[in-house]
């Protein structure tokens, strides 16, 4: 096992045994209490398998999603790879083909979407660090891609992944109704334009400054439904559509999505509040610090609590007519929403 | 006439009736010689009418293309429309309409691809003219996006028109096979990523620093042929594809391009000897005063007269087989090249 494997059964092992929103209580945020008495063991054990399985595939489609045997584009894919390739934990890519495995057992067959997902993630990775906007020189223990190649070269390099997601979906999909092809595409369009991730991040920056009073719910709902919610919705929506879901499936499992990428959220604010004040012994989470609406802010730490709570069953609640086939997206959710703890 | 309609009306004919790469032989450099014999009238005329007649169907299809009820969005919208909206001659999708209209003439039928490629053009303006890249205040005579928006505006607007761009295509052909805009949207991507738009600028940025004597020939073609042709080609090859066009004459509309693009460059760099030796009395044009690698560098101006020609002819030789009907794009040809003049 790979060292990097390894890491990953560890951390897998860790997040799916905890509790995050509030470890003191820890049933009634558990995603999945009634599937957990049943299932508990193998829900972890499929969970550490799955990915274990799943993600030499994964890291196979990426590298050769690159290939490129011309000169002259040597050194625009050397930094477009360079952040495709730089690890992480592939969750976007994962939820795709488990999606997909719900309806047809060959996930190969969302390959293409999973790896075009990583790529339009990986690229909002690039442009956010950039000094124009979150000016971050470290990611994932790495340097960031400007700090490496140049702004000029992680500007070009984030253009470029955007764009040859959508080739590599376009191209890598002839074994699948075309119908199909074109609705994974404009999903993925949908998910980065002005409605999706572009417009999430633009909201965002609109409202950092705004003091908490002027930004509402509903705009706080607004940014990470958009920010974060919506690639995990076009995950699950594109490996269900090459795994051939019925448009009322593709809507369950949107609705699934939605909910647990808004659940993080709420759950990331929540932590930030209670690893300051009741493990960090300080006295304010940095949310609190500073303007930025947080949820606490809005709904107070217990409506928080039991709004992350809503979440949870509302998602859980979608996947309810699949019984065991949706396992292993339970168990993913599990890991999305633990992993912050 | 609007002031626009009528300024374009008169860049037309000015620079349809001009002579480009060399004032003095114009004869030699004519793209269209034995056609214009033939058809000199009709072709002026044409492509006055051509374009007067197209232009407002392309101005409405480029508002109405980021239309938006959704309040959240207004501010990146108006950012995107900023730059999308800017007027500019439209050339890209008027080709691929032309394009179009050889094989279909509902050229309704390429609007789509007309409208991703304005927007691809446009967020590769956009992001070249950021402070890390070419740092540029201006553009046609309105300040650049980043100095209106900000920097970070920037960066997502050129982001989301991007990822519209394929949203476009893959939701508005809804009349076409759909393998046929699976093409197109292929052609899209391939002309954005790394062996595209983005790999061309990369190489250039790479060649930039370096004296002549180390960047060869192929590689000043190379760069030409991605920064430039690459979307004249998949202009004319989406506009072709839509109109339901074989691949042999898809394949001979993107020869012609592709030559096109690359006489434009040729004549681009002669302009900038010329006009300031002959013209403006200057020495030497600022080309030559930077390291940069230019084809009368290379070729010598002889050399680069020459090869101006042979693109040209090349380029001609690849419509000879559609007669008059090539007319359009025989006369945007023109166009193109010689509004340098």
């Amino acid at each position: 096992m790979s060292p990097f494997a390894l890491r990953l059964l560890l951390v897998a092992t860790a997040t799916v045994n905890a509790f995050v929103v509030v470890p003191s209580k820890p049933t009634t945020v558990r995603l999945s209490a009634t599937v957990e008495k049943k299932t508990t063991a193998a829900t972890e054990f499929n969970l550490n398998e799955y990915i274990m399985d799943k993600l030499p595939h994964v890291e196979k489609a990426l590298d050769e999603s690159l290939a490129s045997d011309i000169p002259q584009t040597a050194r625009i894919v050397e930094a477009m790879k360079y952040s495709l390739m730089a690890g992480g934990k592939r969750i976007r890519p994962v939820l795709c083909l488990a999606a997909c495995e719900m309806f047809d057992e060959n996930f190969h067959k969302a390959m293409p979407a999973a790896v075009a997902l990583e790529m339009i993630h990986t690229m909002s990775l690039i442009h956010d660090d950039l000094p124009a906007l979150d000016n971050d020189d470290l990611r994932r223990g790495k340097p960031t891609n400007h700090v490496v190649y140049g702004e000029d070269v992680a500007i070009l390099a984030g253009d470029a992944l955007l764009a040859q997601s959508f080739l590599h979906v376009a191209e890598n999909c002839n074994d699948q109704p075309p119908e199909r092809v074109l609705d994974v595409i404009r999903r993925l369009g949908h998910a980065f334009g002005p409605k999706g991730l572009a417009g999430g991040q633009m909201m965002d920056l609109e409202c950092e400054g705004k003091p908490t009073g002027e930004v509402s719910l509903d705009d706080l709902r607004w940014i990470h439904t958009h920010k974060t919610a919506v690639l995990l919705e076009v995950a699950v929506a594109s490996g269900a559509i090459l795994g051939g879901a019925s448009a009322a499936d593709v809507e369950r499992l949107e609705k699934f999505a939605l909910n647990v990428g808004l659940a993080f959220q709420v759950a990331d604010d929540i932590l930030d509040v209670t690893q300051s004040t009741e493990e960090l012994g300080k006295t304010a989470g940095k949310d609190e610090n500073t303007d930025k609406t947080t949820y606490p802010k809005l709904l107070g730490l217990d409506g928080a609590r039991a709004e992350a709570e809503r979440l949870i069953q509302e998602a859980k609640k979608s996947l309810e007519p699949y019984g065991d086939k949706a396992v292993t997206l339970l168990a993913l959710a599990d890991f999305i929403i633990d992993r912050k703890n």
